[in-house]
This record gives C-alpha cells, sequence and structure tokens, in this order.
C-alpha cells in the first residue's frame, strides 16, 4: 500500500538533499529556510525575473508562495514557473490569501491556468476562491475553524474538483487536513492549535512539501502526505516540549521537531488514513 | 476614570480578533506577525499598490511602518492609507528613521500632511523630526538615552504639538514613553533595557497598537497606553522569563508574554499615570 | 604581534557601537540586525537608491549582500559602494550565490569592479566564481565540505588571488575559514557543523564583519579575524547551550552567544593561527 512509503520519505529527503526554489513572501522567509535546512533539504530565495529560470534550472523543486506579491515577483513565479515545468521538477503552490484582494485571486488563477503545478496547497477559503474563481477571505492566516464550517465532504469535493481542473495533489490545511489526487484521497489528524497561533506555519509546510515532492518526485501524493505528517506531528511534538509556554517558545521547538524528525517518530505518531 | 479601561483592552483584542493590515519593512515583519498574533489579533501584510485599498477594505487597522520604504510601498501607503480613513479605521504611523534620510522624512512629512492618522508612534528623534519638519537620526534603533537628553517635559511638548498639528495620538517611546492627545496625557514606565537590544521592539509595538486601536477605535488614547503597557510590560517578564541570557532567549520570551498577557496581569503590573 | 589585538576587537565594538549599513537579502535581514545588535553595533536597513547614498553617509561601515538581489536594489548597492567609498568607511561585500545564476555571478564582478571593497567574504564556491570570473554553486547555503574538497593551500590561493584583484581583505568561510591580505593569512577554527544548518550564519557573519571593521578601520584583517573567532566561537558555545536540541534553539542560543561575547571568552576559545 502507497501509505507504507509514508514515513521512509523523511529519509529520502535527508540523503537526496533537495534544492528547493522558493519564491516567497518576505513576512515567513527566513521560517521557510530553516524548516527546508531542518528536514534535511537546502533552500534558494530568489525572485527576480533575471535569475528566475536560472535559479529554477539548478533546483529540484520550485514553491510558489504569493503571500506579499507584487508586479515584479508575479512576473518571476511565472517565469520560474515555466522553466520548472519545461525541467520537469515538482512545483509547488501556496494561494495565500487567493480570495482577500483580487490581484490574489487573479493572479493564483491565472498561476493555476499557465503553469502545471504538482501540488497546490492552501487552507479552505483558498481552495474553495481557486475553485470558484472567487471567495472571500480574512487575512492570510486562517484559523481551524475555517474546516469545521464545511466539513471533510465538502473540502474532499473542492479538493478534488481542483485536483480534476489543474490535475495537481490538492492539499487543503485545516483541523483535519485533506489531501486528493486522482483516486487516491487521504485525511492527515496530526496537528495541534499553536500551529494556527504563529505566522508561518502554512508557508514552511508549502515549502517542506516541495522538499519531499523534490525527493520523491514518483510518487506526489505520498509525498505532499508525508510533509503534511511531519509538519503536523512537529506542531505536537512542540507543543509538548514548549509545554505551551507561548508561540515564541512553540515556534522554535517547531524548527527542532522538524530537525529531529525521522521515519521511526514518524511511523509511530502519524495520523493519516485514506478517504 | 478612562484608565480604568486600560487592562481590559487585551480581552477586547483577544474576543475582537482584528485584523491589521501592515505596509511595514522586512526586517521585523516576522516579527510585527507574531507579535500580531500573540495578543490576539490577526495580521496581513501587503504592500502592492494593486491591492492595497482591497487589503485595507477588508482589514479593522491599517499600520505603515516606513523601515524599508521604496516609491513603490510608498505609493501603496497612500493609497492604503486614504482607503483606510474613508472606511474610518484606526490607521498607525511609525515613521521608522524619520531625519535619517531625506526620504524618510519627506516620506513622513507627506504622510502625516496627507493621512490623517489616528496614531503616530515614534522615538523622541522621529518625533521632533515630525515637528520640527528636520532631524537627524542615528540609524533606526534608538536607545532609552534618547529620552533623557531632553526630558519628559520636552518630549510631552513634542508630542502634544504634533498631536495638535495631526489630530492623532502622539505617542513617544523612550526610558519613559509619553502618550498625548488633546487634553490627556500618560506617562508610561514599564519596559526594559532588553527592549532597546533587539530589533523589532517599536516596529512590535506599533503593530500591536493597530491591534488595541482596531479594538477599540472609541478610545484611541487608551488603547494606545494599553498597547504601550503590554508591550513594556511584557518586555519586564520576558527579562525575567530568560534569565537574561541574551536576546535570542529574550526575544523567545517576549513572544511568549505578549502571548500570554491578560488583564490581571496589567492591571497589577502597568505602570502608568497621567501627565 | 597583531593576532593579539583580536580579542579585544568586541570591546571596541561594543564601545564604539558602529552604525552599519546593510543592504542585504530579506531571508536573513531579521538576523543579521540582531547579529549586529548582539554584538554591540547598531543596523540600519536601507535599499532603496533614493535614500542609499544619506545612510551610508551617516554609517561606519556598509555591508551589501546579494543574497535576493534585483534591478532596483542592485542600483542602490552601487550608489551607496561609491558613497561609502568617498566617505572612507569600510564595505564589505557577501556575494551570495556568485556562481548559482548569471545575474548573482554578473553582478558580483560589477560590484567588485566598480567598488573598491575592505572585505569579501563568502564561501569556496563563491570565492572561486569571483577569481575566474564563472562557476556554479549550489544554492546560497554551502556546506562544509565545500572547503575539503578543495584543502585549505587551494582555498588561500584563491583569496590571495581575489585579494590581489581587488585590494580588499579576503575570507572565506568553510571547516577551516581563510582570510587573505596583502602579506598576511589567518586560519579560523573556530566553528560547529550546526552554523550550515541554519539559515543566516554566513550573513550575520558578513554583517557583523561590518561592525568590527567600522569599529577597527585601521585594521582590517583583524578585524575580519575577530568577527569569524566571534561567530565560531558563538556557534560552539550555542551548540552546547543548546543541546544540539535542534536548529531552532541553536539559533537563538547562537544569538545569545553573541550578546555574550567578551573579551575573555575570545582569548581562550579562539582558534587562529598565521597561514
Amino acid at each position: 500500500m502507497s501509505r507504507d512509503i509514508i514515513p521512509g520519505a523523511i529519509d529520502a529527503v535527508r540523503s537526496g538533499k533537495p534544492l528547493v526554489h522558493c519564491i516567497t513572501n518576505y513576512v515567513t522567509v527566513n521560517d521557510c529556510a530553516n524548516a527546508l535546512l531542518a528536514v534535511g533539504g537546502a533552500p534558494v530565495m530568489a525572485d527576480d525575473e533575471a535569475e528566475a529560470a536560472d535559479i529554477a534550472g539548478i533546483a529540484n523543486a520550485l514553491v510558489i508562495n504569493i503571500g506579499t506579491l507584487n508586479a515584479r515577483t508575479i512576473r518571476s513565479m511565472k517565469i520560474a514557473g515555466k522553466a520548472a515545468a519545461a525541467k520537469k521538477i515538482p512545483v509547488v503552490l501556496d494561494p495565500v490569501g487567493a480570495g482577500a484582494s483580487r490581484l490574489r485571486t487573479d493572479t493564483a488563477l491565472e498561476l493555476i491556468a499557465e503553469i502545471p503545478f504538482t501540488v497546490i496547497r492552501g487552507n479552505v477559503s483558498e481552495i474553495r476562491t481557486l475553485v470558484s474563481g472567487t471567495g472571500s477571505t480574512r487575512g492570510v492566516d486562517a484559523s481551524a475553524s475555517d474546516l469545521s464550517e464545511y466539513g471533510i465532504s465538502s473540502v474532499l469535493a473542492d479538493a478534488r474538483a481542483l485536483s480534476e481542473k489543474t490535475g495537481a495533489v490538492v492539499a487543503v490545511t485545516g483541523a483535519t487536513d485533506v489531501i486528493a489526487f486522482k483516486e487516491t484521497a487521504y485525511a492527515v489528524d496530526n496537528g495541534h492549535i499553536m500551529l494556527t497561533e504563529i505566522t508561518g506555519s502554512g508557508c514552511m509546510l508549502s515549502a517542506i512539501t516541495g522538499a519531499f515532492a523534490g525527493a520523491m518526485p514518483e510518487n506526489p501524493a505520498e509525498a505532499v502526505a508525508a510533509a503534511f505528517c511531519t509538519m503536523g506531528l512537529s506542531g505536537e511534538i512542540a507543543a509538548k516540549a514548549s509545554k505551551k509556554l507561548g508561540i515564541g517558545s512553540f515556534h522554535t521547538a517547531l524548527i527542532d521537531a522538524l530537525y529531529r524528525m525521522d521515519r521511526r517518530t514518524l511511523e509511530k505518531g502519524m495520523k493519516l488514513h485514506a478517504l
């Protein structure tokens, strides 16, 4: 069963050391770089159109995050996305805040029209926006309640619809995470409420998703599931390790937990089931 | 007495969860987002002119920080500031480094001429620059000695002058913080020297001031005072909690202290008096 | 012997409080600011061409880091670099990722052709790129293995060649760091593998190199050696203090160690020898 390959994905990342090109927002970019290093990948952040294709050309995966987009970086996203697709490396989209402004919604829709993404990862509001072509989002740090409003079956329906439309693995973060790709669908119940109380959990998850997909490109849905289990379980470990002192300590402990994550911990702690 | 409403302000933020649109510098933007989350607000960082008005339109407050300004983001600041003013949500200005370059001084002066700010928060040098229209600042992380050179009465005179000129609550950070608005003036003696030894204390304070003002827009001076007491007292708690190991541990403990701040802690620890 | 002045360099930084203007990448800019504050300097980050010369004009040193360069910031780098050189303050170049894209390689080569740098600090790949005018780099976080591939004598030859070509102190980071300037050359054996497992070690090192050079401009090679010993020794202390829990804790402990670094600790712990 393909579920069995998931714990070993962390070994694949640590031995493969995938170089992940991120065009991402400046709010959480440092967290993304450290999260990538913590799981065994290597980050390269580069967002200028004059080097977007060159950098994508040396990378093992590309992650596009629209968290603080502008006209210049949007051009770079498109150039890098096309270069990465031509090179057949995995390309991940994090449509941060799609639905919150016309610029974000339009850009996300343009990106999925122009680039054959391997993975699209967002919260419920963002994914609904991409399915419907419209939407409204309250900021960029969606709460866990996002999911409860809809229920897993609605989320899965949205994910399947977007996956069919784009050919991508679609992964939706919430109290329960939902991952859909062709006939496959997974639910991930790892995680901790404190992941929603810091900035950057979603961005870091998208970044390491790039590392996992880069390390095992032949199994994209399982790569995504492994990234989700890794982040969710690290959140659980971090909440315990930091004794919930606060989000400062939790943040530090989260990076530590990502750094120490291994196959055995994943095997024992991952809460994944097929849908 | 309006002073009595200050400890409850933290409850107002936590229950209201104000969405705070920040156009801010990339040095401390991650800290600003986490500080906002820690006190119970929600951050949305967006600095492109193509979405500045849209994002201001869904926010409960706007914070403009000129720490790493450029021509593109200055345009966004003005668009967002006008959209926020039209929508009558609180708008906070942090004139980082006003006086240190002509660009910063001119931009800050243009912003206060064009946008009816609710709050202007800076250090002594920055506020003096805005009062006089000129000035010289040594970098952007002013030391506590800023205040001692002038004395509280001079600082209060500057704050009152700028408040009269702009209609804003003017809040000046120093060893003793001074807040002036119409007939009201407060001094805040909370704080710790280590707040001046990390980057981002001032930026985080401006960011959470946006959250407090967004949560209680009818009492802007008290909202600002509550934000100042919250940050200063959190600094005191963090210095103790981190045993002054260094600014790395202090920084983590500061975010933790903001996260755990509550009405009772504020009531007991705030050092505020009317001037 | 000039080696003897190295431990006292930290006192020179703490008493001189050099203001360091950084035009740097947005990935690690927060770390750079806190590292500068931790060793006793003061940061000012400003990357717009409209203020680049003004800010360089009030600074005691300038650090140019091309980690997330673009056309706008490249213009600012050149303007600031020329203003700083005219003012005769130390100028440090960190050619992050030179060799990884044509834009980075060309920009780094243009910068060393147009600006008389005081210090150029990079990893082996980056320095080789600048020596040869071409190169290939795998991302921007080079591993310690960079050095072992070449051996110290090759690294020293590259460093001497680039120093001769540019007139700068050339400092190359690796398992052993190599510093070359005219007839002088130093090797630094301080450091810890975990410094290569977080993002920002190199950037922070370049930033504090600016502070050390700004505090003792008359001895640039020794200023660089002091910065290298300070960072490497802080890494050793941080690895011990954080019990290798992970790179989150290590990162916090590293900033703490920089904050507590003093002359005695340097005297006792620095592993420096002349080459």
